[in-house]
């Protein structure tokens, strides 16, 4: 069985150890290195204690990732942090998998004005492949560097693009409602994420300011052929992972159900992790896994689809599109490792 | 100092023991009955244990009302029941205020249509009154029924009114996403309030058919001036108490975030139980309190207003809006016995 | 009708914003100054979100306290920093509720060895009177200097209590399992108490070491007249508010199931606090509220009884019985502004 | 690659979908048949939604079984129902592994006293391999029938079996203080798992009552070779998965920390599903997993050793040890098809 060697750049944050959690039990895949800034030499497990008996290896300084000789390379690294990486690698190295938001925006003006920082690797941004295999996916095979969509870009382009492909609905009528498990927010403590205060509430955040806004506006202007401007506001859920996106939109006036209801199933009955369900979705059915649960309603009294999305953040939105990404890569089977059913309940 | 006698009919959901919590610190009040179904003669904290020590009067049948002459009636009854009990009442029998929904949609047509039933009572739905004081608090003095708002339309007009009243939004653009905890779904266990289940889940219910829609439709319409057609979305969130609503609408071309803001500032600067936020609002910071927590943003980049507004479903959005009204009809403080702050953290 | 004026000494913290939550409805108190150490002149509601429109005014320096002439008061500051504030007090300065642990523990000696610091004013302790009114009500009024309890040895000691005064169960053989809300954890964030792993989560810490094993075993061994040695060991709940306190105790040998029941209603049948329950008690029903809810079992096979208590920590467990012993130190009805029914659910 | 086929009977619990999700990543088992009493012919993942495109294949009858020749046979029924089912199969039928509680109790009067009904099965009881592999592996394979441990008694006896074992503690001293998440209390919505009530709860149930009692008293017994009485006091976790026992003990006179320690590495330091921690564990970083995360400590200044075992009631508490006594029925490597890290967070 071929086993290849993949490198985790970063791993003491969330998305470092889902990413560890899952490649451990991929089975092509052999962990060659993880990297770190603190606690080196320890183990994994020291920083994430669940891993113990999981994954035991310690963790070793960036500076060391040649010695480790990876065939490919996951950054799970802030914004800016990534880039700069990026930027010092040389183009011929190991396809890079990175999962910031670094190489998401396809015009370096956009990220600057969104990240508040000038992009420092415009060459590689330009060689991009956006990793979002349901509808980028002739894109990723072959590429050198895929940017691993977010969390919430994930979810709402998966319930938005059968609309915006064929047309169905008025582009500039969308306005997407995202709530996510705080998981999103990182693993380091902080006020907005202390226990006692955050326990039973419930809140809206970033208004008009989300960084994810232009990257669902570019991919679902990708997919629709024209400029589509979103209305796009997070809220922040009282559990720990899970994101919905309720995503509506005026449809055009020919539009009926059968026709909203035909493009879904014709976009995603064969996408292995798309479920089309008959009602809404549950966050806590895809918990763990790589679905994305997608449903779609015509109110008819009011001409709005509303197309919902349900998706574990750190699975589909981050360290679980990471790997479909890898099988896409080195083309494996494309639920390689990922076919473990959502913890529930 | 005063005191009258007031009944409450209906004691065993949620929204007849946040009354009895609440009408037991009212000083002008002193709770006269309590009816209830079942365990009749068993004292009302054998239902709601919490209650021990705090009202322990026994449970009485609704026939024996009269003999405990009450100067108001409370009716936290599930609806059709409500709107029978009122039809067998005297028109000139005590003060009623309704918390179900049978006497809060004016046209009896569209009662029918979105609660499946007739109306029942059509001549007394004629002469209600709505209670939602900030809006219509000057048609509560002297009412003799008063129909009190259910918990999303509460929200939702408090977050919207201060816009459709002077005509800075279109009418037809509005978007409201509404998420609420699950007291609201009532006291009796049933698979969608199963604990294992819920617990870090989350989903939207009822797409298009909730009937708080055309409670909504109304007063917006009313406060406007001209019919109004909202799109409302229920959420289910896995907390106990709260109601964030997050609305959206497209402004009239010429609008400013200095005309709405000074908006909301002349409606809601005097009101007791309205606090302007600066920042998008919290339903912990409401809990257990009388308070809607109102906030508005203009997104200059989409043309949008957003409009958030956060209440204690069982408070703001039932039983604490009902001696809200209680307080008028009687003309005492509106604050009396709703002064107690939020319970945060 | 008679009102004086408080101060509230350190603000920031849970047990200060639960204090001005609940004086600010206290009918005999004016809140006349809260002092903290950051946000000066800002309102205490620009720290604590929740009290907007229920307490406004401004945060002052500590320095500034005679300035604001207090009758009485509460310090709710860390352990140390508490005893120098006291120590810096003049004898016959204004009664202090001081609610850190620094005067609970009769012996200076046994306070430097599970504090780690020695006690710097001495004198002071030997004057403090212990603030658990139902064990030691007849030395609180009167006292220049009350000693609040800590929440998990009230709630223990209220199990416990009846069975230690009539000498029924065996002192060496109590073990007491203890969990407790977050909100125990204090309001500032750190890793312990960081959301995304604590929600879902349950854990033990503290193991042998929790500062109030000495507190709980100096109450039991005055109420007991003989030494008591406590197995104490604390968890963590994933929720905010509430402690439960598990306790056993092996029964000596011609001690019943009736003699104990009549213990615990000979105790508190008239205490209005203390809810004898038919059944274990629940955090919920006492949320927000001053009760503790003991239930008391004997089970005949093993020949252990099993004492439950349930408090709101921050309630009971602190503020509340902080305003317990106001009431107490002037002499007004001991539920005087603390009559308001838990928040439940 | 051998593969076996299996039948799962009862599906409709949390017990049974649990089951269905592992077996389904087994690399050696096809799920030969699901069974059900209602929903017949419909998809299991029409019970259990989160199984949808994982697990499709439809319900079928309990009597349909020997249609489906299973290899091996899980029984994921109640008690009472899981006994008769056996009663009426042929002692050469397939090996059953039974998850319900009617073969864990050697006496079939110790099971008549504590389950309020007669044993129908007393010979089949006989020949009950106990499947707890820690500390019964060697009786597993070759068993016709395998008593699938219930989930308090294997935290419990995880906790403390190193200690009985060596005689380090004194038998009739030990408390078990033990908290479950609600899955533990199935998957039918009742009063008591009621999500606005248990939200923000927590309380003990059962008390000298559960029938896990026997269950711990049999196993420690064994264990130590003298009957051994516990004090068992379960608590219900407002968490969806999760248990944790905390274990008190008193040691022999002679016994130190350095002792324990050895005991416990000895006992488990080789154990794939047994992690020794450092300090107390945590339910969460068991998630989904096999593991019992273990910690010891002894408290030198009381003489007590507080042992505590976490695990996930569905996994290591169930349907993981299920799978785990399938592996040794059948001689594959105990871990086979369990070698999913927790999820966490």
């Amino acid at each position: 069985m071929e086993r290849i060697r993949v490198a985790v750049v970063g791993a003491t944050g969330y998305t470092g150890s889902e990413l560890v959690r899952l490649l451990s039990a991929h089975p092509h895949v052999e962990i060659a290195a993880i990297t770190s800034r603190r606690e080196l030499g320890e183990p994994v497990s020291a920083v994430h204690g669940a891993l113990l008996n999981v994954v035991d290896q310690p963790l070793v300084p960036l500076e060391s990732l040649p010695d480790h000789d990876p065939d490919v390379i996951f950054l799970a690294l802030p914004h800016r942090t990534s880039m700069e990486f990026v930027a010092a690698q040389p183009q011929d190295g190991p396809p890079i998998i990175d999962l910031s938001g670094d190489f998401r925006l396809t015009d370096p003006e956009v990220y600057a004005r969104w990240y508040d920082t000038p992009h420092v690797a415009p060459d590689r941004l330009a060689t991009a492949a956006f990793g979002l295999p349901e509808l980028f996916r002739s894109t990723i095979p072959g590429a050198r560097l895929v940017a691993n969509p977010g969390c919430y870009p994930t979810a709402t382009a998966l319930a938005l693009a059968p609309l915006l492909k064929r047309d169905l609905v008025v582009p500039d009528s969308i306005v997407v409602d995202a709530k996510s498990g705080t998981t999103g927010a990182g693993a380091s403590a902080k006020a907005a994420t202390h226990f006692p205060d955050l326990f039973g509430d419930f809140r809206a955040y970033g208004v008009a300011t989300h960084r994810h806004t232009p990257e669902v506006e570019q991919i679902l202007s990708h997919v629709g052929g024209a400029p589509v401007r979103v209305q796009f506001q997070p809220h922040l859920l009282p559990i720990d992972r899970g994101i919905l996106a309720t995503c509506y939109a005026r449809v055009r006036s020919s539009v009926d159900a059968a026709r909203i209801a035909a493009a879904y199933a014709d976009d995603y009955a064969d996408e292995p992790f798309v479920r089309l369900r008959q009602a809404p979705p549950s966050v806590k059915q895809v918990r763990g896994s790589n679905f994305a649960d997608v449903h779609v309603s015509l109110d008819e009294r009011t001409g709005r689809v509303i197309a919902f999305a349900a998706i574990d953040n750190l699975v589909k939105g981050a360290a679980g599109q990471a790997v479909q990404n890898l099988n896409l890569l080195r083309d494996w089977p494309e639920t390689t490792g990922l076919n473990q059913g959502p913890l529930c309940p």
